[in-house]
């Protein structure tokens, strides 16, 4: 019997945060839901950071999500850009582990070769492909495809770990 | 007449999370209490931004500040000490806004200038201010004497606002 895992992917940031919600039941996936949270950019940094945390603590009410994943972050040169992505980052993380939700955590390069089958795709192809692997789902590049891209790496490591395969009782 | 006004200083970091209230009535600053967050360093980021956030959240509850102040944050090189600090900050922004306080943000400079005299003071000397500042306060460099600078730089630029006298209705 398989069992069935409901999975939240976000692309953080303090700009357009995306989130997408995908099931995999054995190894089929289903595409649920997407969205891009865009914190209005004349507020102050707490009230976005607040903004980012309610928009996904409401995502996690409504959808009901078993776990949540989360791009890591590697940035090499730039300092600020980190700093902010890293404060939007934490929104997101809180608002998963406030809600009692463990997050996996990716690198980009894992989360394009688990879709597109090479780390270095660009953003293009990764759309594309989260068409294909779920048809219907409407996501475009730059829109919500990243995490819904994050979702469905976690997703297959969940099932390569043998997590979405259970005997039924 | 004078208003009173109880500040929150936090001085954000993923390992030791410092935090002091501090009153300022007219001119006259009170010491009132300061603490350091210490998060489990075993355990994950959700985790440890959980305990920031959650031990930010019970000072606020506890002590009942007016507002809050944090330090700005300027790293032009380590961009991965950047990502861990933004999201130790962020815990800490959260708890504040979604507790419906402000949080004012100050410059590591403007914060030293406003408790020493000068913007390139070190800890030992902004450490010593403080306890000269507040008697009896107990703190020492490298515990939470740069979060009370923080909440004592907050005071003197609302004092300087004219936001501490207030007539008497």
């Amino acid at each position: 019997m398989y069992y069935q895992l409901r999975i939240l992917g976000i692309d953080p940031s303090l700009v357009a945060c995306g989130w997408g919600v995908v099931d995999m039941t054995g190894t089929k996936l289903t595409y649920i839901a997407h969205g891009v949270i865009r914190p209005d950019a004349k507020t102050g940094l707490p009230l976005r950071l607040r903004e980012i945390f309610e928009s996904i603590t409401d995502v996690i009410r409504k959808f009901d999500p078993h776990e949540t994943a989360i791009e890591e972050v590697f940035m090499k040169n730039n300092a600020a850009s980190a700093l902010k992505l890293g404060q939007a980052r934490a929104a997101c993380i809180l608002a998963s582990s406030l809600a009692g939700l463990t997050t996996g955590e990716y690198s980009p390069r894992s989360v394009k070769k688990s879709v597109v089958g090479t780390g270095t795709a660009d953003k293009t192809q990764v759309a594309h492909m989260i068409g294909v692997l779920m048809p219907g789902c409407g996501v475009k590049a730059g829109d919500a495809a990243d995490a819904l891209a994050i979702a469905v790496c976690h997703a297959n490591r969940a099932n390569a770990a043998g997590a979405l395969y259970r005997k039924s009782a």
